[in-house]
């Protein structure tokens, strides 16, 4: 039998995508031991009770102690007091990465507590995730044919990325490279900029005056629509707080379209009108083909 | 055997709606003849061959002589011409309805055709459909569970109104009755206002330089979010043309909305960001618990 990719994973955050990611790297058989750590003791006893992790630790420092591979699967805002607390826990040959949608704002962290940097810390985003929260919601399969976006910098040690690539790769993903600035933009306008429309658009129509009347009547495109307005509060206010000039770039850009929509219909304008459903209509039917 | 619901039901506009009705009916045995009428004969064939509709006419005048039931599906645009063409060959029992996503613009429609009005004429709407179009992807079972929500008026005949709710009825929906104001204050807020936000996100992120890079990497949740920005551009032309003053109020809360939360993002308030997308979520969570 070969020799598993990793000897002691410890997985710092064992939610929807910490557990899902245990659950793979299991059920691949890529990990001697699978650690879970985290603040909440009954939690953790509940995913070591579905099998999701072998054991645990509240103790980060003690988590760490001993492990190749080190996943922060915690809100983007938590990642600089974790890392604070593994810092000097941390083995010298360990690999440290993250799961977290904003990138420049983890390497700020990584390069505040480890003075200069880190080269064994790969920062990567898995583009998955479900409105769902939680071990509870967790499964193997939740990465698979998803694309993770490592973003590595230049002192970034090159066989750190090929271990988490190869970590990835294992749960099922297609492992791309991106720089962390890219990252940031694109995901500030595929992902935080929806959920900021969907939040709002929830909310919104939540203040009005006939709520119940207008919650009843909706139908299966507002389903669609809204799905991701119930995705977890705290971690959205992180990705906010820390992709902020991203995504405010991203929201003007939006608020542009939509005055430009709305001047015509105000207008009555029917060219302009055809012509902006017709562009957004072809550029969704192209994306859809690209990504079935 | 019971004699069905409808001796000759006319359906104009042989679409996805149009289509779904057709096979819906005849499944339940509800009508004893079924003729679709349009202005595209080889579409009409189509609809014959797949079995949609019994035969066709592309004068609507002929398809109508006969009929008790002729249900308008057409764009919401083409209502008043249709209507006219047809006002002068309605049999004098036949019941017309439609299915537009607006209303107070069918009732205006219907009200210049036939002066002050028709009282056998049913102004609804069925709250289904799907992002694609045409008939081939029309489905017996699209609206099952669906809410039909019919606008009668004071002038209209009691047994106009009991014919079309048995009609939907038979067809698997469940019909409600609101006023022609509340339905498209309703369906202004609910439907009209997501599907300008998904068109105008995805027409914004197209018009971006990196665009090939930004859809390559968005993810389900994207997806989900601008299914509707694959919707007809006619049709969604027409409900914004016929629906403007509801829709512009509505774009209005949103904005309102949406600019609180860009000042949050900018102050970097985290009191007031946690607020709104805490209120979204529980609210988006309750409508899912109410529809499910």
């Amino acid at each position: 039998m070969s020799k598993p990719l990793i000897n002691r994973l410890v997985i710092i955050g064992v939610g929807l995508i910490g557990g899902s990611l245990a659950k793979a790297i299991r059920q691949a058989n890529a990990a001697n031991e699978i650690v879970g750590a985290g603040r909440d003791k009954d939690h953790l006893q509940t995913a070591v009770e579905l099998g999701v992790i072998d054991h645990f630790e509240t103790n980060f420092a003690d988590a760490v102690r001993g492990a190749d591979m080190v996943v922060l699967a915690v809100p983007v805002g938590s990642m600089e007091e974790v890392l604070f607390d593994i810092k000097d826990a941390i083995e010298s040959n360990a690999v440290i990465t993250d799961v977290g949608s904003t990138k420049q704002s983890v390497v700020n962290a990584v390069e505040k507590v480890f003075k200069g940097g880190y080269p064994r810390f790969v920062p990567a985003h898995p583009i998955a995730g479900t409105e769902k929260t939680g071990v509870e919601a967790s499964f193997a399969g939740l990465f698979h044919n998803r694309r993770i976006i490592l973003t590595p910098l230049a002192i970034t040690a090159a066989d750190a990325v090929e271990k988490v690539k190869a970590m990835w790769e294992l749960a099922g993903a297609k492992v791309t490279e991106l720089n962390v600035k890219q990252h940031d933009l694109v995901l500030a306008a595929t992902s935080h900029l929806p959920h900021m429309l969907a939040f709002s658009l929830v909310d919104t129509l939540a203040k009005m005056d006939d709520k119940d009347q207008v919650f009843r009547f909706a139908a299966g495109g507002f389903r669609d629509f809204t799905r991701i307005a119930s995705s977890d509060p705290q971690m959205w206010h992180d990705i906010c707080v820390n992709n902020s000039d991203q995504l405010l770039d991203s929201i003007a850009s939006f608020k542009e379209g939509l005055d430009e929509l709305t001047k015509a219909i105000e207008e009555n304008n029917s060219e302009v009108l055809l012509e902006i459903f017709t562009r957004a209509k072809q550029a969704r039917d192209v994306f859809t083909e690209q990504s079935s």
